[in-house]
């Protein structure tokens, strides 16, 4: 399999994933707004320029959340996700959509407005207002973890997905810091072998 | 079942499931922005009191598309979306969180500056921007169906997620009149009885 990837993108999360089911890979590596994402060649793979992309065989895959359902149902060889019929099985799916319904979004316009943006096109009122929508949408998932160290029972790829989705919004300059179950989450996450290894490609 | 629901929003996908599948099921009818989402009670069906959430005996899920594949999965019988093993699968994967991760940030944008926020507060940049990448990403869908009359060959749920964020980007204020697939693809879809029964609710 090869992986198209860049360092603090989405493409972490297949990285991460490939890395816990023990899956060979190869990468190519680029980085977020590289020019060879924008050319003829790379938009047969993603035409919007985007990472990840993975090749599997003949099979071409993007959108990160149907990369890791793809992987765990050709290859994941029951790891990681519930079965269809387990108790289980509707809190791995909730979490599973929600990094991308309900927290990326304020992620991606806080990169653009806080990191892509020159300082002087920033707009505060669009800071504000996703910092707000984010920061409700964090103590949910602080919420939830309450009681429980992972968003559906054991790890899974809900915790890639959502997981992946809180630590790219802590390192973002929001005040998280009384949200406990969240940080030791995001810690209990960030210190497992898989990610450490897809964190330092 | 029951199903809370908004008219014109993301629970029209799952009434529109519904009635695909040929399932019975109970509706709890809001306004998008009703105050009856802001209250404890809803808090404890969504905390961040948003629709749609679907009831299915003691299950309570949200996530519209956690909420599609929970259907499909548990009272789908194997209708609308292929098996694992299915040549078409990788492609249903995609274009089913293609909704959420390529197309809804845009149309979330566009309704908050055009039609939730006074005139007054209405940013342009903001429009400018949103409308670009709304484009680009629907540009993708109208190749894609170049060839073919669904996303993943037959009607299926990734027709449901993506097919619905394209509608509710066909109902803003954007010119897209050039993309001739995907307008007779939105027609087709608007064309199902399932769909008009789903918003006429």
């Amino acid at each position: 399999m090869k992986l198209y990837f860049a360092p603090n993108s989405r493409a972490v999360k297949i990285a991460w994933l490939l890395e816990e089911l023990g899956l060979s890979y190869k990468i190519e590596k680029f980085n977020v707004g590289d020019r060879a994402l924008r050319t003829p060649e790379y938009y047969k793979l993603h035409p919007m320029g985007r990472v990840p992309v993975l090749e599997d065989g003949k099979i071409t895959i993007y959108e990160s959340g149907a990369i890791v359902q793809y992987l765990l149902a050709r290859h994941g060889e029951g790891r990681l996700q519930p079965q269809n019929n387990d108790e289980s099985f509707p809190d791995y799916l909730q979490w599973l959509h929600y990094a991308e319904g309900s927290i990326m979004q304020q992620v991606n316009s806080l990169v653009v407005e806080t990191i892509l943006l020159p300082p002087e096109k920033k707009n505060d009122v669009n800071v504000a207002r996703a910092s707000k929508l984010l920061k409700i949408a964090l103590i949910n998932v602080d919420s939830r973890l309450e009681d429980r160290d992972y968003l559906a029972i054991n790890f899974s790829g809900a915790d890639i997905m959502t997981g992946h989705a809180c630590f790219a919004a802590r390192r973002l300059n929001l005040d998280i810091s009384e949200m406990v179950n969240l940080n030791q989450y995001i810690d209990r996450l960030l210190s497992r072998p898989a990610l450490k290894r897809a964190m330092s490609l």
